[in-house]
């Protein structure tokens, strides 16, 4: 899909499927040359990534500074407390600091919902959305994608359960997004209480029991409990939790013998997964998702810097 | 001016004027390789810098690691918080550590007037004051003065007013410095509470009223107003000093119709300028101020590395 | 000693002696590189290496990211605050993370004892200890050795007196095992509170005396005294302890006129040691402590990346 359409990921919503397709082709290349030990350090040299993260995820940080410096980039890390930086103009002048540094790709993570977006109406770099609030967090998304693809050979018409807390998850966000594109057919299961009010018209199906979410699924997609929700009563507690929606080998076997099983990272086990499960072998694809997370901020990083003049 | 005569740049106070001019033509060249997107990598090739920050300041400490990532230098970051190294003893027991590791370029930022200047007494590394105390923030001077040269041709002759906090802000003591050497004329303006008592023996004039103070200037430099000094009493409230000493149009209206307005950021908005002077595209050299920071950086490690014998 | 035995650095304790000498030959000659400032830059070219600190240490952290850049590496730093990884399941989901991002080398400092050693049954990256609660600290105890030999041309022989809190310590239960493994003779020297009692066990001589623990010996090796130790009742008072087992001149007399004088750092200045002996020109080598750091941390890099394939 040349030339490539979009100069930022800002999110899943309104890609176009070849678009997603061609992103997918293209890391499931850098999987193959990181599993050969091979980097390319000539396609982003002399280019400045900034990770700026509002918010601590060291696992989303590392990924993405992995996958620029296979790539030749040079790579500083921002870690900005939300708290200096608690009103809208500020972030705007944030935004003209990075322009003024010559950033080439900015990695954002942000508590506010649109904080990429935001800053990149502002920026003349490319703006990567590593998570923003309640929103989207594209590369999840992504390489959740590319973990099933390679499994499962194809995307179209699988039928995905996605379990858990979907209201409060831009990965559930994206993951919909992405999946109802590609022509899967989408599951949310989590209790009333967790469920996003707009649920049905996203086009995706609504089950408040495991038994039901997962009969005959392709893909049992486990989203992290947060902590918070089990003391602000939106969940009894972890005990009740698991019982209900907790992923173990009695609510598995409702899925298709050959499902498999993911979850984001990182991992309450015995809250919304056994570890039993967590660490099959066969079934669970946790360490690939990491693994495919480099490979998938590889190729958008690769895909982002070409549509950047060389020179501003 | 060779053999250049200083192996640190630890204040502007003291600089001869051909060295500053030096280093601003240099930077501007280093302006404009960035500005192509080119680096000179070799420059800095094998060298270490490390960048010590007892405080946080994660601009500065950005614009000093690309300036260094530029020129090709390894850089370490190393943040301490002050409480655990609180004893001068302590102090210079890091100096003999950095020696050992056989340390470049220290590039060191400091709660106390005077860190840098006894560091750079035991250290075999060229070091770089980025900061310290309420004494100066040379690097910060030399890029406000890169910046004013590239829009008024020269610093010759020109009037600047420096406007705000002078009482508690290193920048404003280095701009006086590298101003007066440079033969500008300056004035500081701001509540007797908030201006230096030996202000008038530096040779600046000293003005109380924003109407004054800004006739006919040329430059207008507005400081970062700290929250702290309105709750010790040192400023009424935010409002109050906005009204006498925020810079909003009716007051710059007293400058020169072609004057520049710039801030060492990060600004508070509303509190020491007025959103809408700060963001005019014409009058605000806000933004190159940043990217001037970097090319002031990159010249600064560079000439301070030419003094560095290659085997220690 | 080729092929070499081991695929991680995880304690002192078993290795052989042949390898440590190899260790120490190849950290003798990165030392003499670095004086000439020259690097190697090739060795760990596109091989990633991830420093996993869940315990502070600007210093040692600092050590490794030099090593690791000197030879080529790609070099990720993770800081993480214990609180958030307070479960064993946790620690093995890192090392899966590790394993997906593709780690060839993981450096780890962790507050529990034996971490490291969970983590490397794991892992397929090679792995170092970079100290574990009161377990070992092995590249302390190698650099100490190969300062030691530098100074005095062998360990053969010598007597060392490690003088302090050894019950908490893993700087000297490293040293305690190297130095046994290299044929010295070893005292520890404290007050009762502050030994192990296994002490006796480990071939060592105790002394509660410094007279009798330093009579004669070629090396003083002081711990630092943690501050916590003073309020939980193991010592009555900084001044007691100084008064006591705190190094200075008149105690220092009683071992040999050409003994040298060892602290790990950061050293408490009149606690543990007198600032007139931490800055003896010709009797302390702590200085040239911290330079071996690199150069031990280079080979210990070296050796293990010889031992990972090249591709997984």
């Amino acid at each position: 899909m040349f030339p490539y359409p979009h100069r930022h990921l800002l999110a899943i919503e309104g890609l176009e499927p070849p678009y997603i397709a061609d992103l997918l082709d293209l890391a499931e290349n850098y999987a193959l040359l990181n599993r050969q030990g091979k980097t390319q350090r000539d396609l982003l040299k002399g280019r400045t990534l900034i990770n700026l993260f509002f918010e601590d995820s060291t696992r989303t940080r590392t990924s993405f500074e992995l996958a620029g410096k296979r790539l030749g980039a040079d790579i500083v890390n921002m870690s900005v407390s939300t708290s200096s930086v608690n009103k809208g103009e500020t972030l705007l002048d944030t935004a003209s600091t990075l322009n003024a540094m010559k950033t080439d790709l900015l990695v954002i993570r942000h508590g506010q919902s649109g904080a990429p977006a935001l800053l990149a109406q502002k920026l003349d770099a490319a703006v990567i959305n590593a998570g923003d609030g309640t929103h989207e967090h594209p590369t999840q998304a992504l390489l959740d994608a590319l973990t099933i693809r390679r499994r499962k050979g194809t995307l179209e018409g699988l039928t995905v359960a996605i379990c858990g807390d979907v209201l409060h998850s831009r990965v559930a966000r994206s993951n919909i997004h992405l999946l109802l594109a590609m022509n899967c057919r989408v599951r949310i299961v989590g209790p009333p209480t967790l469920i996003p009010a707009e649920a049905a018209a996203l086009g995706v199906e609504v089950h408040h029991s495991m038994k039901t979410g997962l009969a005959d699924a392709d893909v049992v997609m486990m989203l992290r409990l947060q902590k918070e929700r089990m003391t602000n009563g939106l969940v009894p507690s972890a005990r009740e939790f698991f019982r209900f929606y907790g992923l173990d080998a009695e609510k598995l076997a409702h899925a298709k013998p050959d499902s498999i099983v993911m979850h984001p990272g990182p991992m309450n086990r015995g809250v919304e997964i056994d570890s039993a499960i967590a660490d099959d072998p066969v079934r669970s694809v946790i360490g690939e998702q990491v693994e495919m997370g480099v490979a998938v901020r590889m190729a958008v990083l690769d895909v982002l810097a070409r549509g950047l003049r060389r020179n501003a």
